[in-house]
């Protein structure tokens, strides 16, 4: 199973080369897994980050083709490996119906977030949550 | 030999958990490329970007540790590879003096961009560039 | 007439506070006039910035109440004046059903590009465009 | 007395047509509100977003030249009015030496932020506060 969204590329994202500018990209990557969140896993970021949070801790992106402003993007996220508080994720951004444009893996954390220091420490998925990431296993 | 830049962490750099964003990183890397390229290559962004451009094709980083608003970060960039028209450069955020906030490598290829389709292919480096690159290399 | 649309507040666009950063809400708007142009005027970015452009001269907002993420904002235009070359829009954005978060004018110039020198020169907008965005004078 | 700053236009910050996005050119004035809070008032955003914030409660800018990937911008702030617990900065963005690209009034207004409900209420400047920021009203 793959979680699946669709952006169409904007004035905001592009460079002076009229394309895509990396760290928009990974805007877009963010955008992805908090929808994933939100919409497949009941894990909102609006609720969990009161005591929670899930920072990113190993990206690995290989840039393909160029995208460009008014293209849409089909973005894809599966799961590659879950471990007790982590989960690594493989996604890919392409033109529907066409070319890559990057696809790559990232690798979030679970963490607890003190309220009063800020501080984090890493906690397990709770099982709920588990099962539903599971869902996304690639076989 | 090694290039080094600082750079403190602002306001517009953090996210809701106080700590920063992670393709706010990615800007920060991406000014440290753009400032090598300036004042150690010899090729501003504002002068190749008429006829040229620098499109990054593969990241890895590993986020280490959290930087806070008003961290300043030292940014250090080295050669690692150095091919015909691409070059794949080692990066370390630090705190100064202190814990590694990220790290990884990031690849580039020199590209020549035909003005008017848009269209890029990729060129190898010009001798004068590549003698400078070199210098970077780490043996 | 009103041009009008949704957007939730993502993980992005909020600070250390926990609230819209500013200069996100300028994406926002930017966002708004770019799908006007695309679907209400028949001039998408992708077309017209090959030869043309229309850069925001003047802008005025009042933030009223803070946006959080998760909330839902409706995002509305209406052209407040429409000279030759120029368009003065009103805008409004609000928590579906309630508070407005900010409203303001922005005032944008029709440009002709020269793709050599970059310079631009203010052009009266054609009929046909004119037309459309009279549709969208407060009356 | 005027609070001034440089920063060069960097690729991260232009668009396109090669010239600054709008929203980018708020964020630099972000910063150069951040910088004064910090080295003109003894404020540093890093401290002081613990209990308390500065958010913009009404901004207006008239956008008169473009800047361009490599231009140094000279960013200058002062102050127009100082009320209880709000400040309205007057601000101006030039070329070194030169044209205006933008310029404008931002007010500020000082709020106390409940920890745990994130609610903010406006709280009048503190003595010290108040007199560091009467220095840079404008005559």
């Amino acid at each position: 199973m793959m979680f699946t969204q669709y952006e169409t590329v904007r004035f905001r994202h592009v460079d002076f080369a009229g394309i895509v500018f990396y760290p928009r990209f990974l805007e877009m990557l963010n955008d992805l897994v908090e929808d994933w969140f939100a919409q497949a896993l009941d894990r909102p970021f609006s609720r969990i980050h009161q005591t929670h949070g899930i920072p990113t801790v190993d990206l690995k992106v290989k840039f393909k083709n160029a995208a460009r402003i008014g293209d849409e993007l089909e973005k894809s996220l599966w799961v590659q490996a879950l471990g007790g508080s982590s989960v690594t994720c493989g996604f890919r951004f392409g033109k529907s119906g066409g070319a890559t444009c990057l696809e790559g893996e990232v690798t979030l954390v679970n963490v607890a977030r003190d309220k009063d220091s800020g501080s984090i420490k890493s906690e397990p998925f709770d099982d709920a949550t588990r099962e539903k990431i599971a869902q996304y296993l690639k076989s």
